[in-house]
């Protein structure tokens, strides 16, 4: 079986695996559930002060990345990385799409996300500065994915998060204490909704009961009740995600 | 000056600084511009096995974070942290607030990280398994914070991202070449909308001019011309975004 693989284009290598090297997904990443290599972008610069920024044409504050620099890593990730995922059983005839991590690409969900964990892998161009050269992203048919409306100094974090929630869904990777069943965007009459509140031990805490239905026994009841606390939650927290819901009802 | 304190609460303490601890948040942490501390909360675990989770009330797959020993890390959190905060001179008053980082929040925003980063700092509590008993997060007033709607195996790289976005911002941490300046959702007329696109050297590459108007040196005609780009971009990319950026126009 051809693991899911994933390739980081950096200026800072030594971010990675970072968080993604402990628990659930470093467990997966030891046992080859999936693969994670990282290129340095550095070493694509030409000049002998490996310069791989400038400043923007037209003005403005910050610098660039440069558009040949970030041209040779990528030609260099598509050559030697992603061949080698397309020999692969699994990937055969599916490229790793190149996503761009950025404030101004689409919004990554969690339908996104399954497409990924689905697929052969992913590449992930990390940009710093201000961002990168805009050619570049054009001529290899990049797409610019963003993780939410807030702006990071560069693409590592956000590329950290995008791996974290593509390999807990990959197959094999989650046990049986932790699964990727019913919870916010989840399945089973739930898609859509934000998630439910949890209760655990203690039964009683500091005064604060579990809900009764909860203690009850009634599978019908205990559904019921927390498809309205979903429902209740999503409406009063997130109206647009409330509206969509009630859109695509049935 | 008080220095801007972040506290993470985490089953898994070796995943930080991580990331944050090299480049732009790297240096800042080293020059003091801002502190990181950060709880086990397995630490705070009472029985002879420091079990930290149980099963959920009601049934389901997974497991959830038990009340009181998430409480007790919260507390000490309170007691020895947030009071060290309030001794800082900015700090004086004010509270670090406690964010718990969930799909279930309110999505966190450049609006809310501007926030954060003008406060004493913040408190962040990082969930694992399916999340945490419902009654210590009331009990608790936290505040919870959504990077968008997709899931992680746990809150820790959504921590990561979330002080990537505020420190970024905190005074002394940007040199010249890394402006917080016009950039998505950023300043100076382009409040709202996405990023123009940016060029910079070769003039020329592959075939692909950069577009004249950059190299004119009319800096009113610049302007527009990002503006028209940046709007044309919004447009297509993030309709809601365009129609926000419509409806609040002056």
């Amino acid at each position: 079986m051809a693991a899911w693989r994933s390739l980081v284009l950096t200026l800072f290598p030594e971010m990675f695996p970072g968080p993604l090297g402990q628990s659930l997904a470093g467990k997966a990443l030891d046992k080859g559930l999936w693969a994670l290599d990282v290129l340095d972008i550095r070493d694509f610069a030409r000049d002998k002060h490996r310069s791989v920024d400038d400043t923007p044409f037209g003005g403005g504050a910050g610098m660039v990345m440069r558009p040949d620099v970030v041209d040779a890593a990528l030609c260099a990730a598509k050559d030697g990385w992603t061949g080698r995922v397309q020999d692969g059983e699994e990937g055969s005839g599916r490229k790793a799409p190149v996503l761009y991590l950025s404030p101004r690409g689409r919004l990554l969900t969690q339908g996104l996300v399954r497409d990924l964990a689905a697929g052969p892998g992913v590449a992930l161009l990390c940009g710093r500065y201000e961002g990168v050269d805009e050619r570049v992203l054009e001529a290899h048919d990049v797409l610019e994915v963003s993780l939410g409306d807030y702006v990071l100094s560069g693409g590592e974090t956000a590329a950290l998060v995008l791996m974290d929630a593509v390999v807990r869904l990959l197959p094999g990777v989650m046990g049986n204490e932790d699964s990727p069943g019913e919870e916010s965007f989840g399945e089973e009459g739930f898609e859509g909704l934000l998630e439910y509140p949890l209760y655990t031990r203690p039964a009683e805490w500091q005064g604060r009961a579990v809900p009764e239905v909860l203690t009850s026994g009634h599978h019908e009841k205990i559904r019921l009740w927390r498809r309205a606390q979903a429902e209740e939650i999503t409406k009063r927290r997130r109206p647009d995600l409330w509206a969509r819901y009630m859109k695509d009802r049935p």
